[in-house]
Formats: C-alpha cells, sequence, structure tokens
C-alpha cells in the first residue's frame, strides 16, 4: 500500500521526488527519521535528541506514522508505546546519507567537530555516488526526467 | 568555504544530517532545487513549475543562494536575472535522487503515472544503494553514528 498525503493534494503529483517531499520535506520530520535510525524510541529519546517542542513533535509522530513510515508498538519494556521504523522507513536511508554526506562536505570548516557514519568493522561509509546502468557516475547533468504514461508506472519500481 | 546558516544557529551543531536539513529541510527549496536540476532558470520557470507563491518563492530563493546552493546571475538571453546551481548545488543530485527513487518504490500504485529519471543514453536510473567499503550494501541497521573529534573533522572530506 503506497504512503499517502492525508489532505490528499499533492504539489505535484507525478513527481516522485515532489510526493516524497510533499511527506517528508520538514526539519522535525527528517531529524525523527535520523533519530530512528540511530536508535531513539520513545517520546522522550526523540524530544531529547531533537529538542523539539512536545506538542510538535507529538505532530510530527503522529504524520509519519499515518505516512507509514514509523509505526506505533508497544515497549517490549514497559506500558508505554515506543515507535520504530516501517520497512518504508528504513528505506528512507539512502535519502539520510545524502543529507549527511552533502552535510559533511558542504556545511562544516576544514577540522571541525562533526559525527560521521561507520560501517559494523568500524570503517567509515564511503561518498554514496549514483552510479548508471554502466557504472558511469550520475550527476544532474547527465540525467533528465521522462514522464512514464500510466501503464508503464510500475516498469521501474 | 562551508554553507552557513543565516541565523548564525544550528539545530545540532556536529550532526551534518541537521546540518543539511536545517539550510534545506523545507519543502519549497528541495522543488526549487530539483527545478533548477531539471533545466529551471528565470523566477517564472521556478514559479510556474512549483506553483509557490511569489513572495515566497523570492525568500526561498534568497536564502539558497545565501547558503551557497544557486547563484544569481545575468542570463545570457536578455536583461534579467537567472538563477543556476553552483557546484554545492549539483552535489544535491544524491538528495534528490534518493528522494525520487523513495517517492517511486513508496508514495504510488501500481501503474499509476509519474515521472523517472534516465541517463543520457535514455536508459533508467538503477536504483542507487549506498555500498560499505568491501561492497555490502549499507542500511539504517548495520551503520552507526560516530563522533570525531575537532582534529579528525576533515578525515573524510
Amino acid at each position: 500500500m503506497p504512503a499517502t498525503n492525508e489532505g490528499g493534494h499533492w504539489t505535484d503529483a507525478e513527481c516522485p521526488v515532489a510526493r516524497s517531499v510533499d511527506l517528508l520535506g520538514d526539519r522535525w520530520s527528517l531529524l525523527i527519521v535520523r533519530d530512528a535510525m540511530d536508535g531513539a524510541r520513545s517520546f522522550t529519546d526523540f524530544q531529547q535528541r531533537t529538542g523539539i517542542a512536545r506538542n510538535i513533535l507529538a505532530e510530527r509522530l503522529r504524520r509519519l506514522a499515518a505516512h507509514g513510515v514509523i509505526e506505533r508498538i508497544d515497549s517490549p519494556h514497559g506500558k508505554r508505546k515506543v515507535y520504530r521504523l516501517t520497512e518504508a522507513g528504513h528505506e528512507l536511508f539512502p535519502v539520510i546519507l545524502a543529507f549527511r554526506q552533502w552535510g559533511e562536505r558542504h556545511t562544516f570548516a576544514p577540522g571541525e567537530a562533526h559525527s560521521t557514519l561507520v560501517d559494523d568493522t568500524g570503517a567509515l561509509v564511503p561518498r554514496a555516488i549514483p552510479l548508471g546502468p554502466d557504472g558511469t557516475p550520475l550527476t544532474s547533468r547527465n540525467t533528465r526526467v521522462v514522464h512514464l504514461p500510466r501503464s508503464g508506472g510500475d516498469a521501474d519500481a
């Protein structure tokens, strides 16, 4: 079942970028997804990591759950509810990684302290560069947007 | 020179994800970057593609220019100013691609019409999967965030 926009209105209905951004394109939603990937579970975890106001956090968690990005489950350790990413939520990893790697390259002075991502051997995660079918590095200059007719809409899904 | 946050305040100063999201984490800024990658140049181009209100568009273009993501240049075809991505702006390609590919997978019903991205041979752009140094597909489950001390801040830049 695809994620839906609760209001039923998409900014640009045929564009997958715009649909994703309609669902996730605000600072707090993206930071909540980041924190869920980094182990945040309880309302308090998210509140402490982001510093977000409680009413805004509650609204964003509700929206992300309605969009199928997180789910609210019983805590294995008590009576409270906790939040975890759905599979669709986990698939946002390339989005968060791309923001991280752009930020590392473009928002810090040389030598300035920052967090980074390592794999489970402790090795730094290399820069992710999208590749074409023949291995060519892809950029906005050697790709273009085309419109698929309705019947071909799931050809690459 | 790194991108800066005009207000001088970062939500989470050591996190590159948070810095990127502070600069770009709103729907209109991300759609403006998308449209610039897709060939939008003039104020009117952006206005028509996004349907954004003119005053909001003007403010977002000004912010993206202040953050070093786009630049305002003389039009080669007339007296007007046009906008183009800086090199830092072009490096947002993996961010826009990740939103696109997540949107294609998770926000459309099977067969529903949507745009997609092709390379300069017309081939569909394959799903971009981040890989570790040894070629292992990376996810939020087999990576973790570590904090680099100040002196190591540019080790992976």
